[in-house]
């Protein structure tokens, strides 16, 4: 058996998110089934994490245990003609025996991304919250770096979020306009479930000037969700990137652009 | 009666293109629809011209007599609500009497866009062309120059193409590669059938090096569509914006974006 590392690129418009689930059809049951008409035995692929329904990655790493020996272009080239349009196989490799995608996670990058405009944009729908109240960026920009740090996140996860700590780190987080999108960054060592989309939710609340700009060093303090703001929707998430002490050949490093964000954790422009 | 000016966004992937047709639904019929819905009473728009099966807007613009006096807003938020979320309407405004969003137009600013990365792209497979092969930016950029000035476009046209002069002039052509992706923009007085499509393919056969550098020069001079490259697909395209010398109040000059790229037709980053 050959421990196969992937890294995935999907559209999370039409599943149910990536775990397997009786509601629907996920991402991880495609690119399953997709492996085993290649391989002809059945898979099972352990991921990095979770990705909500409707939520979207540009790479999520997963790997296997391969019953059969085959050349690492059969991964990529040869799954991918067997996967729907909105998934892809960006790399496989051969893993380094117990690679394990979750537990050996060194860092992960999200990007939440806001459409601030008057009118809905049909171009960007299925990947930007919309929102038309105007956003007072550098407000948001400055509250988002006090997310940086060691913090307990207890305000900042769903109610159904059952992890049994809840400290994380949080390296980089920065608000970047571009036209009428407005970005959000953030790198970590691990995140809650719902983590992003509530502190999306959060600065938002503080950008509309409904909560002083300082609120989330109290929130973060006080550890009570219902304090917090509300869940921003699924389809503006894209988990970016999640990169690895060992195990990840040439994902060892953040990628450049990771690196960028890490070496400016609060810039804003 | 008032002449109502509109611009609109659309995602054109479950269109058959702007105009109205018998093979399937049309994003002109469906705004038709949703004015009818509104106004109780047949309308019929005129457009700025015509996108293809597949193609995108930005900033299509198109008027109608609106047989009510209405405020604004209606055409805007009412008739967005009555749209489905691949279309809608960013602007409305009163134009003047006599006003043709096709005859009055002083310019059109169209992007095409490629995802030029070994693995297809599932978050950008609808709005850009999948390229393999590495493309030769540089080289693309400067053959994309030499489409700047008054030319006969008789070569970069669709074949079934039937307008009577193919003279147009072109302001800024410009190649500039953005991560994975490499984006041409060209703006100009008008365009022919397929136009942007026909000037993209033959820029990829330059920058895969099927083709000298110094191509465009011959093939504006030859006028013979089958010696240019392939058409490339409809998806990678997208109508920016159209500006007037009159009869759109906020539109009579380019915006930000496509004066940016008019005051520097060829720069390349």
């Amino acid at each position: 058996m050959t421990t196969i590392g992937l890294c995935l690129e999907y559209d999370g418009s039409a599943y149910v998110g990536w775990q397997r689930q009786r509601n629907g059809v996920s991402v991880q049951e495609t690119v399953e089934t997709a492996l085993e008409r290649l391989l002809g035995e059945p898979v099972r692929l352990v991921s990095s994490g979770r990705t909500d329904a409707g939520v979207h990655a540009r790479g999520m790493i997963a790997c296997f245990e391969s019953p059969r020996e085959l050349p690492l272009t059969a991964y990529r080239e040869g799954v991918n003609r067997l996967l729907p349009g909105d998934i892809a196989i960006r790399e496989a490799w051969e893993a380094a025996p117990g690679f394990h995608p979750r537990f050996d996670a060194r860092g992960k990058w999200y990007r939440y991304q806001i459409y601030n405009g008057t009118i809905r944009s049909p171009l960007v729908r299925r990947s930007s919250w919309h929102l038309r109240e105007s956003l007072d960026l550098s407000r948001m920009a400055a509250a988002a770096a006090a997310f940086v740090g060691r913090h307990d996140f207890a305000a900042f996860r769903s109610s159904g979020c059952d992890a049994v700590t809840t400290e994380r780190e949080i390296f980089a987080a920065r608000v970047e306009g571009r036209e009428e999108l407005i970005l959000f960054d953030v790198c970590g060592s691990g995140f809650l479930r719902n983590m992003v989309r509530v502190m999306t939710g959060t600065l938002v609340e503080i950008g509309r000037g409904r909560r002083p700009a300082g609120d989330i060093e109290r929130l973060l303090a006080a550890g009570c969700r219902p304090e917090a703001g509300l869940t921003a929707p699924p389809q503006g998430l894209c988990l970016m990137e999640v990169w690895y002490d060992q195990g990840r050949p040439d994902g060892s490093e953040p990628s450049g652009a990771a690196k960028k964000l890490l070496d400016n954790p609060q810039t804003f422009s």
